[in-house]
């Protein structure tokens, strides 16, 4: 393969400095089997030694390997003044166990004086006798160049010693590290020409790499220009995890070499897994997912306009930059108030109904949803309420249950609240009242609801609420106004949002609620299951 | 200047498209002044015509002007087979009364064909008249081609052709769309040097300028390289909001290009605030903001403890990309007591409180901020409940009033929702026992609440809620989880906005209604207002 590109995924390391993001030793193993899945040849497992869930991870991973990826220890060079062999930091790294160590260095003189406190010859002498001890071992050598770009701005002879002194040691890779993200896309390039021709033969038998983070925002286009002008290998992490504004995103990366560049990166039947790796990772480190995300992300594909769907249709390559069954992501079309038929017709067809144009159900959904929308209903964020109104009009809605009233009671006494929910529904022609206490108003119906629906519906026990946004309708009326609310609910396989309208944010909220839990009833009746709401 | 730039923001038209994005008049009104105040000469407001909303948003800003901020009107070529004079589509535009209007047009010979079915001979006419009419009305025209990077790798003699024309009727500006995102950056730089050389001695007498979208996440790198190769125009949003996966990100563009690049966009001093309005315009649209955004997250220059911390202490560039306070953001250094210290300072400071480092109650407030930080309250987005809390910290404070309990009650039966609220307060040493019904519970607190206080304070019935938005703090919790309630209050004169939290919304709801009066009573007795509650 004369295009190969190696791509480095640093999740588990770099990505774990995410702040907000924390990593146990099971999250660990399995985003490694993801990433090996998706077929990532190198995975950076972390510092051994540093950390002793990162020592338990490789030991984990010796007991069950990976199928096929290189699972990487990551290290600093030595401490000053010593030798690598007496070094007890660098003991850690061998019993974990590697084929493959990823060894970081100081590229930038001011860090070497101000951070390590040392010489810059005994900085070289440090990246040196590392890499020799560690292949003396029978180690690979990635050498990670930190600082890489800022040291060389500041002092480009020097930094081009670190490097040749990694190269001459006997290091595989020398990755260049944008560590504090401040370099721009013309300057990568730049600076990627001058270190092939300033290692001169030496480039010929080692091969360079790219590590950049997102402070400029252009992560994602810096690795683009370096892999432009010859490195080949690239880090980064899922979803763009790191810290302070993250790391290059693998999401981003992967396709736009893969499906734009034209360079293997992982087999085409490993894309397609690309958007549920991104999800199953963002479940798996309870981060929220950004819809915005570039190729893998909720609204990637999703189209609002009229014209703009009917188009789309025709040819998704008017307003698609890629297929998105590519990624493994799909096209959505969005309900709005700028609906068309052709809108109601597609969105139909996502949730696996074929309408016609001419079934007059088509124009009552239409109306209905005009009629909501007047009133503020929005079916954009809230497909699971869009899915019960057709099935309504198609008269395919069944009535599992049906809420006749509620009372909600809310009492403040100094520092001390409590709420308090009365429900009255009938399951099946049975009449129930049940009542229920929660933190909050909202969190006493939902629970008085399904005290109430238990008995009848026993899935009702793996729902809960993810997600609750409140929005005014027409603010300017202030607590008068007409409040939507919009309420994610789960069972852990699959997310699903309804919506609720009122004046009254518990009535609007016990709209929501309710439907939450009878689109959850739909998902568990139903073989045939809208993939609009299974892919998560 | 000779390096000068023009940024021209359509987070009003194109980041209006971001999926879960919905703009209320009020909330266009309020983002164009935050974008006028910012410095952006050039702000989109929509396209009267399309959309009656948008029609009163041009007619309300001839009534109050931006102080400095081109406001342009957006639309379309006139339609196949009419003149100009003749499209009716083109009159809501002349009436919205702007200097300047954005005008689009297609340059991909699919889109004329397929969208807008017609011969690509007419569609050149339809660009020529449209502004031909639009400059004989008295109009300056921005010229947008849409689709211009597929459409000139598809048939670039057809797509130069496009510019060509527009160029010859009188556009000053060709503005070169990305609109399906997928083009990369080098294919921008090599495209951007194409048609300045096609357009040949027309290239001196007109500007090009540059609107991408991040599908393939280089957006903001796409914008660099064009502008690298000569373009003086750049089109984004703020918080990259827009369709799909977003547009352009203004928050990460104007610093690259400024601080970076050495152009001329805003003053140093409008770019202070950059940080400031990436979040009010977060919260007005009521997205979370994304903390991990370059240059105005939260953890844009967040430092995790230990030898990181001390190093950027002594030597900020040893991990800092730029310093934060020229894009009006601060470095966090996170648990430090430090950092809070210079939060307070800083935020005491944006309400003209200078306070000084060695006095107690900045001590006072910092633990006050802290305590109550982590419970989640965040002081943002609202100014008048941190000017409370420093006026308490600063005995400063004085107790109109002190509710010490309320009872909400909601009862819905059939269709019929009702709601009732009994508030017990005292009055300076009277105690007081008041209800009132609402049209929801929120509502039925504050008219209790106003009931109550009305006979001491007769100024109170000039206030009224403006606007109520809620947000879920630790999503994943549904609604267990704590609410936090930002509610603004206007005297007619002023607006503000005090925040409440709880588990209970209609807890959290009721302490921001309560200090939303404090802080009015606040004003009403009060010679020097502080200019930041003011301004809105």
């Amino acid at each position: 393969m004369t295009n190969r590109l190696w791509i480095y995924d640093t999740t588990l390391r770099d990505g774990a400095q995410c702040e907000g993001l924390c990593l146990s030793l099971e999250d660990k193993l399995r985003i490694a089997r993801q990433l090996d899945s998706l077929g990532i040849p190198f995975i950076e497992g972390g510092w051994p030694g540093a950390n002793p869930k990162d020592v338990q991870f490789f030991w984990r991973l010796k007991e069950q390997p990976l199928t096929q990826a290189e699972v990487v220890a990551f290290c600093s060079t030595r401490r000053p003044g010593r030798t690598a062999a007496n070094d007890e930091m660098l003991q850690p790294i061998l019993s974990a166990g590697t084929r493959w160590v990823t060894l970081f260095g100081k590229s930038w003189d001011l860090h070497v004086i101000e951070s390590l406190k040392t010489t810059l010859e005994e900085n070289l002498a440090m990246i040196r006798d590392t890499i020799e001890y560690l292949r003396s071992q029978g180690r690979r050598v990635i050498y990670d160049a930190e600082h890489w770009f800022d040291g060389y701005k500041h002092n480009p002879d020097y930094a081009i010693k670190t490097l040749a002194a990694a190269a001459d040691a006997g290091a595989e890779w020398l990755v260049l590290c944008d560590t504090n993200g401040g370099t721009l896309p013309h300057e990568v390039s730049q600076v990627v020409r001058d270190v092939l021709a300033a290692l001169g033969t030496r480039a010929n038998s080692l091969q360079l790499g790219i590590h950049t983070h997102n402070d400029s925002g252009v992560a994602v286009a810096n690795a683009l220009a370096a892999v432009r002008e010859g490195v080949k290998m690239v880090q980064g992490t899922i979803n763009g995890y790191g810290e302070r504004c993250g790391n290059a995103d693998l999401c981003s990366l992967i396709p736009n070499f893969q499906l734009k560049l034209g360079y293997d990166c992982i087999q085409n039947e490993q894309l397609v897994k690309l958007t549920q790796v991104s999800r199953s990772i963002s479940e798996i480190v309870n981060l929220a997912p950004d819809d915005h995300a570039p190729f893998v992300g909720l609204s990637a594909f999703a189209h609002k306009g009229g014209i703009h769907v009917s188009a789309v249709e025709k040819n998704p390559l008017t307003y698609e930059h890629l297929e998105p069954q590519k990624v493994g992501n799909i096209r959505r079309i969005v309900i709005s108030d700028q609906s068309g038929l052709s809108n109601v017709l597609a969105k139909a067809k996502t949730f696996g109904i074929e309408l016609d144009r001419q079934n007059p159900a088509c124009r009552q959904i239409l109306q209905k949803l005009k009629d909501l929308e007047s009133q503020g209903y929005q079916f954009e964020g809230a497909e699971a309420s869009f899915e019960l109104l057709m099935r309504e009009a198609l008269s395919q809605r069944q009535r599992w249950f049906e809420i006749t009233g509620f009372q909600v009671h809310c009492d403040k006494v100094g520092e001390d609240c409590t709420a308090l929910a009365t429900v009255k529904l009938s399951v099946n022609g049975t009449n129930i009242l049940e009542c229920a206490e929660g933190n909050g108003p909202v969190s006493a119906l939902d629970a008085a609801l399904r005290k109430a629906l238990m008995n009848f519906y026993p899935a009702i026990a793996h729902f809960y609420l993810t997600d609750y946004k409140v929005r005014i309708l027409d603010s300017g009326a202030g607590t008068s106004a007409k409040t939507r609310v919009l309420l994610e609910s789960s069972n852990r396989q699959q997310r699903w949002t309804t919506v609720g309208v009122s004046t009254n944010i518990l009535d609007a909220s016990c709209q929501a609620v309710v439907e939450g839990l009878e689109y959850g009833l739909v998902l568990e009746n139903q073989e045939a299951i809208p993939l609009v709401c299974r892919v998560h």
